[in-house]
């Protein structure tokens, strides 16, 4: 049977795919997924994509934008069993983009499979909830 | 090793939880879900909630409301690898009160977990999608 994964390697997972959506990293963002027809993603107010070519084609659309995003993730818990793991947790996001600055909130269920020895995620789905709002006459960038 | 979960098992757990919302069964979904402080809900639109006590309450604050939901699910897939299952799908959405009706769409992803045998609902993510916009007007019920 094979062994556990432990929660910190969960996080470390999460944390990478994080790192970069940050980073508008597409050989990470390619690294860490799963490449089969089976993943799922849904970007926050999207329909779900389906299959690594869609989702592959969504993240080099988002990361060729001139928005970079900064996220702090919170409200994080993770779970595993056998060859799945997952984390629940609600992204807290910053977009600065050269006419202005917003800030968004996300709930994000992700999901990772270890296929032949290795973990990829396999779902992420994202999803808009309410924030607080700001004034972007005032936060606009000077 | 405990044996797999069929697909069509799966879907019919899918199944069970969408015929208790269209019902307002609050006894089924009861039984549907595991009743631990690791279970997650995100409701379209709304932030994540956690724990059964909070995921419950929900469950009996909408069956409350004089609205009834009626499901289409579509795009279904279903994928389990041990004691781990879900489902990803697009929920079709009529939902009738005395005043009008509506329709909406949301992309749901719904995770199953066995314990002690039993099969139960761990994590339930739902997020709206963009959907045509009917006229209110015209569709109030006469």
């Amino acid at each position: 049977m094979a062994s556990m994964i432990s929660a910190k390697d969960v996080l470390d997972l999460n944390e990478r795919f994080y790192r970069a959506l940050e980073q508008n990293d597409l050989t990470a963002m390619e690294a860490i997924w799963s490449h089969d027809d089976h993943v799922r993603c849904v970007h926050p107010g999207w329909a779900m994509l389906v299959g690594w070519e869609e989702v592959r084609k969504s993240w080099r659309d988002i990361f060729e934008t001139d928005t970079t995003m900064k996220f702090v993730i919170t409200d994080i818990s993770s779970f595993s069993d056998g060859n799945l793991a997952w984390v629940t947790c609600t992204e807290n996001i910053t977009t600065i983009s050269e006419a202005e600055m917003g800030v968004a909130a996300a709930q994000s269920t992700n999901i990772f499979r270890r296929i032949d020895g290795q973990w990829k995620m396999v779902i992420h789905h994202a999803s808009p909830v309410p924030t607080t709002v700001i004034d972007h006459e005032d936060s606009r960038i000077a």
